[in-house]
């Protein structure tokens, strides 16, 4: 992914950087609602209240917005969940607080999974690295607490999957499906207690 | 999406049920490849080797085509995987042999993903319906493996989506993301060992 990234201009004014982010939010909201397929140069531009060209100043396409917009969705998740974790004292809280920051994150960026999910479709490696590059920092955070006696000894790979698949798909349901249900009737925080807890004692009898 | 599939006429000769097999199989195969928007009524026909006419005898659209696609993925996924566990005797063994099943299906047919996942860009509801109907059917069959102490007082429709979220996302790693790797070199068997394992034991020491 970083390859398509260096053909990216980078405004170098206050004035460019305030176009350029006009361009990317609206970018986001046309792929989040329209998809990539179906959102044009031009009507990106159309929406961002900018000139085509000034949109060609920044990307040279539309292939490379999107890998930015893509990369900027991993760098905040990890941003975010790190913010949030960083004073838990255990690997209990840490999944605990970083659950609970995903499922806060994507409920903040209604788009998100769209977004992240179509890159299958445009091109399949962009969406196997988004989610090894996660799990590659995952295992490494596995491997430290396996080594301090924190966690059991499984496949760390399988492990950080595992805990993807249960922070993906709790979202989904959770706040992707349930969005029109009034906020204050899910409680996120209970949610993730109770999926540590799961992950803690096990689920069966 | 019963909706939907009242308007497919279903062939009624053997030799219609051939042309009907050959046109599911060449959609699935360019939705899986090309994508939905990427894949014109006229492209299937070609592929399927039938007249554009003739697709439309049982399809009256592409989104219906689709549509049906994706109920027959949720069938067989459902049917596969009852067939494999009814054997069965404890709640943790119908987890495992059903994960397995899981990963041989999908396997078997490596559109999967594509197709199922698609269903987002193409139609919220669908995506929605697939996940919700899965979900109900495991909802029900955890209650009564509470019901009987075979599994802890958890949420049931949490557990169903976190249930759901590990196999997926199992699924997309060592199926999806390492099928360029021999057949030989993942052993899925001994991966849903693992997997039920810590749902069993828990991940935290």
């Amino acid at each position: 992914m970083e390859e398509q990234l260096k053909d990216i201009k980078m405004p170098k004014t206050k004035r460019g950087l305030i176009t350029f982010n006009k361009i990317i939010k609206a970018a986001e909201k046309l792929f989040g609602t329209k998809g990539y397929y179906n959102s044009m140069i031009n009507d990106i531009a159309y929406k961002a209240k900018v000139a085509p060209g000034t949109l060609y100043i920044y990307f040279p396409d539309k292939y490379t917005l999107y890998c930015y917009l893509l990369t900027q969705y991993n760098h905040h998740i990890r941003e975010y969940i790190s913010s949030r974790v960083k004073d838990c004292t255990t690997r209990k809280e840490q999944e605990r607080v970083g659950l609970l920051a995903f499922l806060e994150v994507i409920k903040e960026r209604p788009y998100m999974y769209n977004i992240i999910w179509e890159s299958l479709y445009i091109d399949k490696n962009l969406f196997v690295d988004y989610y090894e590059s996660f799990a590659k920092r995952y295992v490494r955070n596995i491997e430290s607490s396996k080594a301090n006696g924190e966690m059991k000894d499984f496949d760390s790979m399988l492990v950080s999957y595992v805990l993807m698949g249960i922070s993906n798909f709790v979202g989904l349901k959770y706040v992707m499906f349930d969005e029109s249900k009034k906020s204050s009737d899910i409680d996120l925080e209970k949610i993730a207690d109770e999926v540590i807890e799961m992950l803690e004692k096990g689920i069966f009898k």
